[in-house]
C-alpha cells in the first residue's frame, strides 16, 4: 500500500531534506520514524529536497508499507515518535502511480523578510533585513520573473545533469504583511538555491540597489554576464507551503521528470 | 545615567532570565553584552523572572552607565552583539527613582494552547495540547479569577519570604485565535507559576476534567484543600507580554515592593 504523507517542520536544526549518513536531515528523521512503527525497511520519496535550514508547512513524501494501519491513522502514530520539530500533517492511501516528485502539478514557496530590526520570536523563520522595502518597486521586479524563463542567472554552478535551466513559474506575488515582506513563488519546479537568488535580486530591487529593469535583464543570455549575479539570501526565510497534485494522479506525470528532480530547491 | 531596555527573547535556549553561574539565562547574555560595549563592570535588574524556557516580548529592565552612548542608540548597539533569541527592542533614559521591578503598574502575559495537533512552526511557543477547547467554559472560569484573591493553590510550594499570597488581576481573557486560545492576563503581580497553574486549571475546564464552579472554590481557604491543585502547564506556552509603566515613574512606586519582588513568573 502506498501512503502519502503532508509534513511540517522547521528546518533550523535539519541538515535539509534529503537523508545523509551521520547528519540529521527530515527524511532519515521521517524514515526512521516509519521503520520504529512498521518493522519494514521502508524507502521514503519526497516532492522536494529543501535545502539546510530551510522549512515547510506542506512538503509531501510517500512510501509502500504492507502493515494494516489504517492511512488516516499513520499521522497520528507517527507524531508520537517524531520530535518536536517536524510533524505529519495528514496521511492517506495513494495508488501505486503516485509518486511525490513526478507527479506533483507545481510547488508553493514562500520568502519571508522581515523588515524590522529583529524578532526573536521569528528569528528561526525570517531574513532580518531589518528596514523598510519598496515593495511596489519589488512586485515590478517579480512580474519580469513570472512565465518560462531561462533563470540560470538564479542557480548555484550547476551539476552538469541539469540539461535545461528553463523553468516556468506561474505565480509570483510580494506582498507587505504587516512588518514583513513575503515573496510568494508556484512554478512546475524550481532550481537549486533559485528561490533565494530570486528573493535576493528582489530585495537589492526593493532598498533601492539594484534598478528594478536588471532583473529582467538577468534572464536575457546575452545581458547577465555582465551584470552582478543575485546574491543567494539565507535559508531560514524559506519555506515549502504546499506540494499540488491533480485529482487523478495517473495522468499527472507532469512535462520532463529531469526537471522535476533532485534540483528542486 | 540609568538606562531603560524593553527586550524580546524566545525562552527556549535559556535557563530563565535571573543570573546562575554556569548557565545561560537572559539576564546573564544581556548583562555580558552591556560590558562588552560599555567596559563598566554593570548590572542589569529586570521587570520579571521568568521561568527557563518561558519568553517575553515585553520584559523591562535597566542598569546605570556612564558611557556617553545616546540612550537610543543603546538598542542597536547592543544587538549587534546578543545572539538571535534574544533582542533589544527599545532604550530610553529614565530617572535614577526608575526602577523597573518597583515601579511597574502591572504586568501582562499570556499563555498559549494550540488546539490542533502539532505545528513544529510554533512547537517553541505553544503548549500542543491538540484538541478543541470550550472557550466559553474557561472565559468563565476566567471571570472567576479576576480581582484580588488569595491565589495560593496556584503557586508553588512556598518561599517563606513570601508573607502574602494575595494579588489582584485587572484582566483575564480567554480567546479563540484560528486555532490557538489564548489566555491573556494583567496584574500588579504574580505567584511563581501562577500563570502555569491558572492556564492549566482552565485548561481542565475547557477539555471538561473539572467543572467550571471548581475554579472559584480553589480560591478559597476551606475548600481549595479538599481539591486537586490545578497541574503546572509547561513554560513554553507563556510569554511575558509587557511591562507597564506610568508617566511619572517618580510616583510610581506602587504597593509594597515584596508582592513585585522575585516571586513573579
Amino acid at each position: 500500500m502506498r501512503i502519502k504523507l503532508t509534513v511540517a517542520y522547521d528546518g533550523t536544526d535539519f541538515c535539509g531534506w534529503a537523508a545523509q549518513t551521520g547528519r540529521r536531515t527530515v527524511q532519515g528523521t521521517l524514515t526512521e520514524a516509519v521503520r520504529q512503527v512498521s518493522g519494514e525497511e521502508i524507502e521514503i520519496l519526497g516532492a522536494s529536497r529543501t535545502d539546510s535550514g530551510a522549512h515547510a508547512r506542506g512538503q509531501v513524501c510517500h512510501f509502500d508499507t504492507h502493515v494494516s494501519i489504517p492511512p488516516p491513522k499513520w499521522a497520528s502514530i507517527l507524531n508520537r515518535v517524531l520530535p518536536s520539530d517536524v510533524a505529519v500533517q495528514a496521511s492517506k492511501v495513494e495508488a501505486q502511480t503516485f509518486h511525490s516528485r513526478f507527479s506533483a502539478l507545481d510547488r508553493y514557496y514562500r520568502y519571508r523578510i522581515l523588515t524590522v530590526p529583529r524578532d526573536p520570536h521569528r528569528a528561526r523563520f525570517t531574513h532580518a533585513y531589518g528596514r523598510p522595502l519598496d515593495v511596489a518597486k519589488m512586485q515590478a521586479g517579480a512580474h519580469a520573473l513570472l512565465g518560462e524563463h531561462d533563470f540560470l542567472a538564479f542557480t548555484e554552478e550547476l551539476d552538469p545533469s541539469v540539461e535545461n535551466t528553463r523553468r516556468t513559474l506561474y505565480r509570483f506575488d510580494v506582498s507587505q504583511v504587516r512588518d514583513e515582506v513575503w515573496v510568494d513563488v508556484v512554478g512546475t519546479a524550481f532550481l537549486r538555491g533559485m528561490m533565494r537568488r530570486m528573493s535576493g535580486a528582489l530585495l537589492e530591487v526593493g532598498r533601492g540597489h539594484r534598478p528594478v529593469e536588471e532583473v529582467s535583464r538577468l534572464l536575457d543570455a546575452e545581458e547577465r554576464n555582465r551584470l552582478q549575479w543575485p546574491v543567494v539570501l539565507p535559508a531560514r526565510g524559506l519555506c515549502l507551503m504546499k506540494v499540488r497534485y491533480g485529482r487523478h494522479t495517473r495522468d499527472n506525470r507532469v512535462g520532463d521528470p529531469r526537471t522535476a528532480s533532485i534540483y528542486d530547491v
